[in-house]
């Protein structure tokens, strides 16, 4: 029989009624046919109540009891959602991570799935059984210790198990009814998209939009998983929700997708630092080590063999990353006049398969905020996305502004 | 290094300052030379909702997904106790029951140990970790499911891994300081014992003293372990608590140790049963079968070739019997004029290894209720114990009476 994964995140199993509601969707896939892998997050709240006990237990944890600890709502979820659904009399059991067993790297606290052997589950399917329902976010390290896959790791589970079983179709059913134009809190037109490419996907998620994991996103482009992201709470319909798909399969031919925001940039300017070979690694190297996460950089022209270097980092390593510099000045590696912050910016992207093909898209994103008056303070490119830091007040003008240009809300 | 192993119940780990205090404890017999082996109970009151939710789910639930469900509260407190040593700078680290692997029956919700390899955590004591935190209640059925071993079962986890490891003493910290020679709750005199039998406590245990679960009680007298009970809440002490051990092992020569009561009873009688070779089996058979769980039996002499039978069984347990022996009836395998149920009782029992060697405690501690004017129902003997069903009304008046007849509050 044809197998289909379906993902619950922790809102779409907050209580024994949302459980019994997700399991009458996994019942409805069962009588169409399909042999059902059912991943489930924790209750909402579990994780975060783990997370809190470890971290005031051991301010600095050892990441592997981390994992012991944080991975068991996930099993907790497994065992409701396997027991709801014999209530239905759907032939059900849970598998946690080990019983898989999920293979991981042995990183703890972000580990990557190594393998999931499907025998094990494909003989339960043979003999009856409907539905495996697996406990999302863990695995086993090789030296056979729990391990868990980051914040939103189930997401991840999910798209492995569809490519493991070569699965129809990967549904994560989550809050939200799919994939918009823009964040719809801040645009009113933002318009929910039917289908988006895995590459524009990607984009999106490692912009802040979070929908999904964004190595789910890595792991369906890779391994061709067709992903559906939709709600857990409206009406079940085949053409609900968000496809991610490969470009080919995406009919409308727009230039841009999406306009992705994130107010957790901060700007970090180091002032006349000497110009020489070798310059951006004595910058970058101390900040890697300091596990500062480095976005945008810019380098200035160089005048008198000094030049200013700017990059962007998330607003709560700023004291981290100014630490760092400091260090690597006082131990001779680098020298600067200066190392100024800035927190009051925002980061905002225009994203689009339609970019590697049209021209003009960067030209017509920079009009648009000088016509509101909007000044950029740094820009960086990729094939597919353009994205400018400017000062936080402006952010909402800015979408709205680039969603109107692009013209986002018709389809 | 010798072995120790310390058993925290749910209450000495309710909270995160309360595994540290426990935390505290281990780290003073790791100081003294001692590797440990920590067996956690679930923080007080997670099992119970964990049960909730199964029992909410599903009424008549999978005990396999029961199992997989309820036994995560150890997980989490395992890796929370590894936490705290660590950040106490004692070298631990969790393991949960498949890990170890804890062999166990497939008995789910109420499995039995088979094994306990010793190898992987005696390396790791090699190698210089001095505290192994187990997650108690759970192991893994011959199929790779999760199993539980019953409510308490963490005392047998603790219990077994004494015997597995030929640990020096196996320490179970509650939240009672030992135990007494009867309720103090009920008697003021009650007092507390330093050394009781094994065979006295297994007695105790099952009559309803709920310090220790009664098959750890078992599996320590079969394998010798010297266990003793203590809170978690006092002033660490090598005399603090009660140890359980070996009568040759103790000096006092008193002829009973304590006195036991259970509300729990419920006494039936079959009225005008007729009296035939194979009648208790054609009565008790059908009882089992309905999973009640008999206790005292009493057959009065038989006039006309009918007899009244008479048994106990736990209050909750009423109704099933009575539908048990009606059913049994209709089905032609018992015949009797009435089945009645007197809910209005309660269990008295005096215990204790001098019984063997004395004469005349059942008449005196008869005695001892006529003087009080307390009338017997049903009498039931062991080779240590003899116990009566009265009125409930009469309980805390027979528990002082016998305390102070067999003279147990002084030592």
């Amino acid at each position: 029989m044809p197998v289909l994964v379906m993902k619950f995140g922790g809102t779409s199993v907050a209580t024994l009624d949302r459980i019994r509601r997700a399991a009458k969707r996994v019942g409805v896939e069962v009588a169409k046919g399909y042999d059902v892998i059912v991943i489930v997050s924790a209750m909402s709240g579990e994780t975060n109540k783990l997370v809190k006990y470890v971290e005031e237990t051991s301010p600095l944890f050892d990441a592997r009891e981390y994992d012991a600890v944080v991975s068991s709502g996930e099993n907790v979820t497994a065992g409701l959602m396997a027991l709801t659904l014999q209530e239905m009399d759907v032939p059900a059991r849970s598998w946690q991570g080990w019983q898989v067993p999920l293979q991981t790297t042995g990183t703890h606290a972000n580990a990557r799935i190594e393998s999931i052997p499907t025998d094990n589950i494909a003989a339960k399917f043979g003999e009856g059984m409907r539905v495996a329902v697996v406990a999302g976010f863990q695995g086993i390290s090789p030296e056979g210790r729990i391990t868990t896959l980051g914040r939103g790791g189930s997401d991840t589970t999910a798209v492995a198990f569809a490519a493991a079983f070569e699965a129809e179709r990967c549904d994560i059913y989550t809050d939200v009814d799919g994939v918009y134009t823009t964040d719809p809190r801040i645009c009113e037109k933002a318009r929910k998209l039917d289908k988006i490419a895995f590459e524009e996907m990607l984009e999106l998620a490692s912009l802040g939009a979070k929908v999904l994991q964004t190595r789910s996103v890595e792991l369906a482009m890779r391994y061709k998983v067709k992903l559906r992201v939709l709600s857990s709470f409206e009406e079940m319909n085949d053409a609900a929700g968000t496809l991610v798909c490969d470009e080919e399969d995406i009919m409308e031919d727009k230039v841009v997708a999406g306009v992705a925001h994130s107010r957790d940039e901060a700007k970090m300017t180091l002032v006349s630092v000497a110009d020489r070979p070798g310059i951006a690694a004595a910058i970058f190297s101390p900040l890697a080590d300091a596990g500062v996460t480095v976005d945008m950089i810019v380098q200035n022209i160089s005048e008198d063999g000094r030049t200013d270097m700017t990059f962007s980092c998330p607003t709560n390593q700023v004291s981290r990353a100014e630490k760092a510099m400091e260090e690597a000045k006082a131990a001779g590696a680098i020298n600067f006049a200066a190392v100024k912050a800035d927190t009051g910016v925002c980061k905002i992207s225009v994203v689009g398969i339609g970019m590697r093909s049209a021209t003009g898209v960067a030209a017509k994103m920079f009009k648009v905020l000088a016509n509101e008056g909007i000044n950029i303070k740094v820009i960086t490119t990729s094939e597919i996305k353009i994205s400018v830091l400017v000062e936080r007040k402006y952010m909402e003008l800015a979408v709205q502004a680039l969603h109107d240009a692009f013209e986002l809300d018709k389809a």
